[in-house]
């Protein structure tokens, strides 16, 4: 591999400045775990106070040690940390984790070391991890760093923004016996952010499962790009958290994280293909499945059960999640049907209640055939499996294991993931262990279980989109002379444009408007609405007047010579009330739009995320329902066919109460041309076209404000 | 206690009808289970094949044995049910558990038998329990008819409709330690329905809290009025399935259940108090709460844990679940700092990250301030607690165990709840052992902990609205003339009233409608015009003309007397075209409704529930959104009032964009008013206000169509 966190990850030699012996210190532990975690490269030891360290030399500085360092851990009060960096890549240093705490986190005196940090180590060519992290744990090198007991090697790796959540990962790694491949604490994240460590596990053969828990998003553009490509290979599951005020609070105190907007953070994960969970043992749950099954073909799911009960709370759950509970085909139902009492439904879920409890032999031979059937995607196996022995008899255990051995073979087979749900999942039966050991989830949550299953589902389908997903593009714009009216609009000192300079940038970029003319006089009003056709709508224009309604700007629907006149007039008066004649430029004449459905297209540009398209119906679907789908821009076509569909008043746009269906490529068609504008012009901060009317042939922009600065 | 289900708890005797010695059978598993439970009254067992069964005495017959028998338990195949039934009332059986399967669940055949056993019952004065069942369990009787492990008494009963959902919820009181008062498994519900269960375990002082698995709702109506009335007293935790058509489907196939709409059934438990949970391990963990903690006094959660990603993913779960997280004063926070290092946030989630970890005595220290303090209501540790032996050093579990111990006092003496996520929840540690035992809830979920405080937080709050809730009452109501009315509708062998006696239906229930009038002529039409003032709309009426719309038999907005008289003859002309002239009453003169925000108010009768009233606003908020609430009549003040606020258009009615709200007092009005005619008329099928237009004062009924039959 040849990626620039290589040598992070795979040091020959590591010094750790600030090392002690002080038993507990984050310095010690993290010094122990090093030398004890069977690392096997230098270990370079630096404290002034000491000469020796763990039985070994300790040296006064870095500078001492006398051999190349490649990785420099710093655990050293905040103002010595400079010169700490200094040092290190003085040494060679590529890599340099800072654990210190109390930087950038907690006010502007910490945020000017880092960015005195950050300029020596980029100058020195050395990546900087933290500061305010816990360290990393590489588990091909042997390397742990993070102060903990020894991690079992396995195919997971965690990037997380708290130490607290490592911990509680590498617990539960533990007691499901999961091993790790990398832990990454990022911290205050100044140098290497979260997508570049994405894109280095992505490349890293070890890694199949990438787990992330995120408290602020950096350079979130680049996070959508990177994820959205790697996620075609590996699955990438974060944990974000600030959903809510207070969440975003807690972030917010912990590594001064800021705040993004959580339907943007949505938007973004989706269109990258990120599985977003929201608890810790969610994810580790998630990832494990990830890691140990195949991954279903789609979303139809077979769910067999010796009860009737737990068959409808399993069906339930698999449809809230997404999952599809197919009807089975009546030549599956026969296949099965002898494996069951008389009358029992075959059909799915499949109830083998009074039979398997006595031999649950019945339950393997019924999975068989599922296996076997191609409406079936995956099988979900729940109710009491592995305590039959307590419930039934204890001759039955012996029997509960053979089929537990049964169905592991049955799913290496023929390669369709199986998870059980069970109330005895986490009792220590020789049965629940076949299936654990094999990698067969085993969960006492019906819930858990079928979010699991939805979630490889779903990944499984979009990874199959996002491959055949290519960036949109657009023909027939004019950049340039775009440009040049941006630059005259920033001349005037102005950051609204003109409703005339907006449209003529959406001319530019190929999208289509109503016919319009700006009238200077009564006469030129009356002579473009007889061009146009009535009736018409007139509007101020003026850069003095922003809120064209309120100033009495506005007009509409007018038809006769006299109404056009009498409109002109008010208007212009009403504009001399609050402006100077000389700053008005005149009325538009613009034809009324034909019947349709409203909607928006708007950009706005994210700190996080950086410009973001947003798209929804008009008026009180956006004010009152918040009906708006966003996405990040460069968009796919995935994205921009999507952001459209996922809106809950779609039907309105795909027709309904006999209304024929609107023209929905004319609004993709807009849609892709304002990301492109915002991708070639950074100067534009916003567009708003509201609204849009669109027809069953074309669409009307009615409305477009563009905002620069 | 004087309840009618009293002896079937509380038997003297009791037979079982079909007893058997044949391991593994139900029969024998059940004889089995009374025999070694350690009931007290006599057990009588009846079989004719034998004369000896588990070392007493059999009997062929029931008739046999000489002795009142208080309780009978029916094995037997469903041919000999009646029989067996028949002879239990003859010897005095209060109550009549029937096991057989294979009756109603299972087609026409089955239902023959069950009503004719239903019938034998009734006049001889016996409750059935069953069929299709798997037995009850009484612990103040120590009487276990269920067939399985002796099971610990305690506080908590079921109530369920499925044999494994018992068998599970058993297994986890076990695993919890947890114990339970009463055990009733319901079948195909015949005899005693849910609420009537619901209604005995409200009066049994052994049961703190009741929990129910529902497949299908028997008099469902019956259920809201008694759970509504229990809920102010004690929590009734519902999982009924049927949320998917999968999940209906399964559930058809088990108990026989008819599916209802799940919207209904949310409503319908909304109204009652009931506690919706939706998995047999969520249901137990709130079950136990409910038994084992004190209820908060509102919604407000302190949070605290050692590290912020705990804090910020519990503050997440907590605001996701309905709770508020809010800052604490500063008074509180001042307490609190001393507790933790510099600059860590004290204000809520408080983090003692640093400082507990080494003595966890700072995380009661805290708690303390927190039971004490007035705006915080429940308390949250999330985090490691109960493992920084493992992770700092193996003493500090010994710290860790007096936390346990202080946290369990600080709850006693407060009487505030407190729960515990914590990732060593499940392992063997006496810190974990202390909080288990005296009640305190310690989750690895911290999703779950959250939900857990949610539900007692809703309830709590809940119950004291319910408690001053009272039913709705109307006056100026014409009983009388209005089934004058209908009756007169029903000889015409009509389902559907003309509008203009739904108008007078509404009338005489005292409903404001505006002044409209039958026109037969050109000149009636005018004059009644003239009347009202323009602009008029005008409509056909007539008994065969259902869908005026699509007959031509609407005309909208007209204002000149040409105009009107040109409608009129348009309109008798489209009606002829469908119907004979002599079922044309004429056309209704009606003035055009001034603007306003459009409601739907409606009424129809549910197979499960009875009559249901509906509230939503028009158009696309009903046909696109399904924007629309319901209330089981007969209603309560607080049911009006929050099926008009739990619409997500809400805001339209209470104006926003500086519209003033609409006269939602007139809206309530109606609301009662049709509910009262729903009460009054049970012939009245269906009633459909659509649209209402809700001005700033008052409310136009623009049109009103009313079923019966």
């Amino acid at each position: 591999m040849n990626h620039p966190l290589f040598p992070v990850f795979h040091p020959e030699s590591i010094a750790i400045i600030g090392a002690s012996e002080v038993p507990g210190k984050a310095a010690e532990r993290r010094t122990r775990s090093l030398i004890r975690g069977g690392y096997n490269g230098d270990i370079f030891l630096i404290n002034p106070k000491r000469d020796i360290l763990f039985e070994r030399k300790a040296y006064p500085s870095v500078l001492d040690v006398g051999k190349k360092v490649d990785l420099a851990m710093i655990v050293v009060a905040p103002r010595f940390v400079p010169q700490a960096v200094a040092e290190s890549v003085k040494m060679g240093a590529k890599g340099i984790v800072i654990i210190t705490a109390g930087l950038g986190e907690t006010g502007e005196d910490g945020k000017k070391i880092e960015a005195e940090v950050l300029k020596i180590a980029d100058e020195g060519g050395a990546k900087i991890i933290g500061p305010n992290c816990s360290g990393l744990f590489s588990a091909s090198t042997s390397m742990n760093l993070l102060g903990i007991p020894p991690i079992k090697k396995g195919p997971l790796a965690i990037i997380a923004q708290s130490g607290n959540i490592i911990d509680s990962l590498t617990h539960y790694a533990e007691m499901r016996g999961m091993g790790l491949s990398t832990i990454i604490s990022v911290g205050n994240a100044i140098g290497v952010k979260f997508h570049e460590y994405i894109e280095y596990l992505s490349q890293d053969d070890d890694t199949k499962v990438i787990m992330m828990y995120m408290e602020g998003i950096k350079e979130g553009s680049r996070l959508v790009q990177v994820a959205r490509r790697v996620s075609t290979k590996k699955p990438i599951i974060i944990l974000k958290v600030g959903r809510s005020k207070a969440g975003m609070r807690a972030a917010a105190s912990h590594t001064g994280s800021l705040a993004a907007d959580d339907a943007i953070v949505n938007a973004a994960f989706k269109q990258a293909g990120i599985i977003r969970v929201f608890n810790v043992d969610e994810m580790f749950d998630v990832a494990m499945c990830f890691a140990n099954l195949p991954l279903p073909k789609g979303k139809n799911v077979a769910i067999i059960s010796e009860g009737g009960g737990d068959n409808s709370v399993a069906a339930d759950n698999a449809e809230v999640y997404g999952l599809e509970v197919p009807v089975l085909p009546s030549s599956a139902q026969e296949k099965i049907r002898p494996f069951l009492l008389a009358g029992m439904p075959a059909g799915n879920p499949i109830d083998y209640g009074g039979t398997a409890e006595e031999n649950p032999d019945m339950i393997n031979k019924i999975a068989a055939v599922l296996m076997e059937e191609p409406v079936v995607d995956s099988i979900y196996i729940t109710g009491f499996f592995g305590g039959f022995k307590e419930i039934i008899a204890p001759h039955v255990g012996e029997l509960e294991e053979k089929t537990s051995q049964a169905l592991v073979d049955l799913v290496k087979q023929h390669q369709k993931p199986l998870v059980v749900h069970t109330s005895f999942a986490n009792e220590p039966f020789r049965s629940m262990k076949i299936l654990h050991e094999n990698g067969i989830f085993v969960t006492p949550s019906s819930e858990r279980a079928a979010q699991c299953l939805s979630y490889l589902s779903h990944f499984s389908v979009n990874r199959d989109k996002l491959k055949n997903a290519s960036l949109v593009k657009t023909n027939g714009v004019n950049v340039d002379m775009t440009r040049e009216i941006l630059r005259k609009v920033k001349e005037a000192g102005r950051a609204n444009l003109l409703e005339t300079e907006a449209r003529e940038l959406l001319a530019l970029y190929g999208i289509k408007l109503p016919r319009a003319f700006l009238a200077t006089t009564k006469d030129e009003a009356v002579k473009a609405a007889k061009e146009i056709g009535s009736p018409i709508a007139m509007k101020i224009v003026s850069p003095e007047i922003i809120h064209k309604s309120d100033a009495g700007g506005i007009m509409l629907n007018l038809k006769e010579e006299r109404e056009i006149q009498e409109a002109f007039e008010k208007i212009m008066k009403n504009a001399e009330k609050v402006t100077a004649s000389s700053k008005i430029m005149g009325v538009l004449i613009a034809p009324m739009a034909p019947r349709g459905q409203e909607c928006i297209i708007g950009m706005v540009r994210n700190p996080q995320f950086g410009p973001v398209i947003m798209f929804g119906l008009g008026g009180i679907f956006v004010e009152v329902l918040k009906d708006v789908s966003f996405r990040m821009i460069p968009l796919t076509d995935l994205d921009v066919d999507t952001m459209i569909k996922e809106i809950k008043g779609y039907p309105l746009l795909a027709g309904i109460r006999g209304e024929k269906q609107k023209d929905i490529a004319v609004l993709k068609d807009i849609i892709t041309r304002i990301s492109q504008m915002a991708v070639d012009h950074p100067e534009i901060r916003e567009v708003d076209l509201n609204p849009i009317i669109a027809h069953e042939k074309g669409a009307s922009v009615v409305d477009a404000r563009i905002l620069i600065g």
